[in-house]
């Protein structure tokens, strides 16, 4: 195959098809942190992520920017929206988000996340919280450690992918521990994302080269001195990580390649 | 500055201005071990690599490639002649080469490599003959392993960058020791170019990252199993790398970014 067919094919192809949308970028951004709707248009647009993540303050019933403000600087039916319980700081809150999302604001899919008191996975809770959500039609990326148990069991209840925490989030230590995460990755059949701790572009690559589906960056853009410099770097990140694994890597590195291509 | 803007001239900004070209790829490729002349063209094409790297072999007294053969395929006057010795297993016969490459076919600027009997570069060796090859015109980027004193030595005699060694060659170890090779980049105003050992994608990426004026490349396309993807993923690591240097990456991250932005 000729690079350029490689490139139209491979990289080119949706990973996940979910909601109407293909999506083809490998890169998904945390944009809550943001107060701006011209810089979320810019951090999407530089990154050129395909999936727009919101979420909704229980408090004040409201999501996290106006959405009459975004509307005026994004195409926002381009965006494929996906309702986050990243803030709720129990099981339970986070299923009242979701319903929440899901009610007021017709979001039927949920980058679920239930942490513990030190903002880690609860992969229990989150298995258990899982179970109860999709019986409910509710769609599913969940986030947990990486335990391959969890993955399989969340895997069976019908989760569309799921998130594998690097390190800690906000943490930006990168993937401490690689063969935890590829162990996941090469023992379920969904597409993984590799979330938490990704702090700049190599950390992205080693990812993409162990054979992750995409990557999700949030304080790492947010935390660089120059955010939509670094917007710019993971763009190109995930396509050199991704390139490198299907091309497969010599023998002699530390992390090798896996032994056979995988479309994940 | 906006992205655009970055890209535009950091990205874009030659890291190298010789012999009548701008160097603007930060990617250099090893092209020697390549038989056939549409290879070579494909490699160097699909990286955007700027430089041709040529040899003689001393035995025979030619060139690796057949020069007629490689016209056929490529505007060779767009890119910047390197001579390599790397094939020289001493001071003597490095200088041997030097001269043909120069009196045979007018190459007065230098890949210069003086190896040990382990294929390691010999930076004792390396500053006498630079001293020597010098002071005959001839201009330099010499391979040395990483030590502050003999990079700042090679400065002094007017080298035009340097070649770290990351890990040993076709190793794929990548750079096992960065903070040894971001101290030469920190303390020697030349373009440090990283080489070496350098298997996969993450491994041209931290280079970058470290302050890397550019990565030159060779095993790891010659033994990927898909020799053109891993040199599109390169083209894209040079890029992503030099990118989340410039943008400055966030605190907690076991190889920090240099604390004050340099260009190199």
């Amino acid at each position: 195959m000729s690079v350029m067919a490689m490139e139209d094919t491979e990289v080119q192809e949706p990973w996940l098809t979910l909601g109407g949308h293909k999506v083809i970028s490998r890169l998904i951004v945390g944009i809550e942190q943001y107060s701006s709707p011209a810089m979320v248009r810019q951090v999407l647009e530089t990154t050129g992520s395909q999936i727009f993540i919101t979420t909704v303050d229980l408090e004040t019933d409201r999501p996290s920017l106006l959405l009459s403000d975004l509307a005026d600087e994004l195409p926002m039916d381009q965006y494929l929206w996906i309702g986050t319980t990243s803030f709720a700081r129990s099981a339970e809150s986070a299923v009242r988000t979701a319903y929440v999302l899901r009610d007021r604001y017709g979001i039927e899919i949920l980058k679920l996340d239930i942490r513990d008191d030190e903002n880690r996975p609860d992969n229990k809770a989150t298995v258990e919280v899982a179970a109860k959500l999709i019986e409910e039609g509710i769609t599913l990326l969940p986030f947990i450690l990486p335990d391959v148990a969890d993955a399989q069991a969340l895997a069976g209840l019908g989760c569309v992918a799921l998130r594998i925490m690097a390190s800690p989030v906000a943490s930006g230590r990168g993937l401490p521990e690689p063969e935890e995460i590829r162990r996941v990755i090469e023992n379920v059949d969904l597409p993984i994302v590799v979330e938490g701790g990704i702090g700049t572009a190599r950390h992205v690559v080693l990812a993409m080269e162990i054979g992750a589906a995409a990557v999700l960056v949030n304080a790492a853009l947010v935390q660089a001195r120059q955010p939509l410099v670094m917007a710019a770097a993971m763009k190109s990140a995930v396509v050199a990580g991704r390139l490198a694994y299907l091309a497969g890597s010599m023998p002699g590195d530390e992390v090798p390649s896996a032994p056979t291509m995988k479309v994940s």
